[in-house]
């Protein structure tokens, strides 16, 4: 009943790649899942925190870690962050971003979905970059001054960002056919049926009806001015630094 | 960091409801989340094992129950099954199927995602209804004698089962407007940014290259003759059973 050593496999024919996926109080777990089970097939995942304690979700439910920020291995194919209502948390956390910060510069693609775009921002990984979010959360990442991007999968050089929860699953596939090529995407959107057939027209705010868009507003509210405030203070550190790096 | 006693809301503005969702070393962690985040913001879902113990999942990472088959409330609004590559297994598991049989004489909903369909159906949950499956484990539903149906979510009175995998958004939306109506669905749709845009027409056999369905074939062969064997065992009890009833 462990899942410390899993078998280290593919199951698309390709070399198994070494993934990355951090865990925090508060993500969705639909945010890490959809990735998770698209990169298991591929290879091995490995779910990273400080401690190997049980991490709760959002919603009333926990996973366990597999790795510690000090026992994952370096150079990973993918490093991952996913969204969640612990989000603000997490931008404020510096152990999590030194984590990122330091995972970041040896992986091979740095990755998100959702609102988890804007905790690797706050660890430095998104200067000059585009990047995707969560639509309810643009203003923080705005905020930090990293030009978001409104489409589903943001592709920018090594970076690799979703859009809100859903999305992540376009997301992983997009980053198997990066690393994989298409015909190991194509095997694993198959092996997970995904035809998608939505039953409302609901899912985006350019379709959905504006008194279901203040609804969901109104659930993420607590979440966005302290998200601005602290990317905004963190825009500000790196502005004061490129100007000391100016005058020096 | 206890996920025990999380707090019992719904972010929907409707009654919270009482899910039950099994599970067992093997699932597919994509098969519960879907409906695990989109059910979590519309009250509280048990996550349900024999013990407290970690449940791996079929690839190499696990979750933590929050309730044992003694723990659980009865009067479930819905008891959830999810599938995976160790859906054989959960089909021979006696104790499973005696916790599933007991928690569905009193669930208002019996439904499941992708393989799980045939797990319920071993529980004796699916005589006489119609139930959809992934679309590479047809063979096991029928040598039961359940009805299949090639529908990404299957609603049938009180049973609602979904396709492969990514079917579970579709049906946990499905599940929440049956339940809670539309708008509950549609807040949970646009929070989910259910808005699909996959990257290849690869995610259903009618669409997907032969070669690719060859291999995903490949991937589920050790499940199919195994899983077709326990089903014409069962179906041969219940017709035992059956004519037992009419000789009486």
């Amino acid at each position: 009943m462990t899942d410390q050593n899993p078998a280290v496999v593919s199951h698309t024919g390709c070399a198994p790649l070494s993934i990355g996926m951090l865990l925090y109080p508060g993500f969705t777990l639909l945010d890490l899942a959809g990735p998770q089970t698209a990169f298991g097939l591929n290879g091995q995942t490995h779910l990273i925190w400080k401690t190997m304690e049980p991490v709760p979700t959002d919603m009333g439910v926990s996973m366990n870690p597999t790795k510690t920020f000090s026992t994952v291995p370096d150079n990973l194919d993918v490093l991952f962050v996913p969204g969640g209502f612990g989000t603000v948390e997490a931008m404020r956390d510096k152990e999590i971003l030194d984590f990122l910060a330091h995972a970041g510069s040896t992986a091979r693609y740095i990755t998100s979905v959702c609102t988890g775009s804007v905790i690797i921002g706050m660890a430095g990984l998104l200067e000059g970059y585009r990047a995707a979010t969560h639509w309810g959360f643009y203003a923080p990442l705005e905020a930090m001054g990293a030009e978001p991007s409104f489409e589903r999968v943001c592709v920018d050089r090594n970076r690799i960002t979703g859009g809100g929860v859903t999305a992540g699953i376009d997301f992983g596939l997009t980053v198997i056919a990066a690393i994989n090529g298409q015909r190991a995407a194509e095997i694993t959107q198959l092996a997970l049926e995904y035809d998608p057939q939505p039953p409302f027209a609901a899912g985006h705010p350019r379709t959905s009806k504006p008194e279901i868009i203040a609804s969901v507003e109104a659930l993420m509210a607590h979440m966005i001015s302290p998200g601005v405030q602290i990317a905004k203070a963190y825009r500000q550190r790196m502005a004061a630094a490129v100007d000391r790096l100016a005058t020096a």
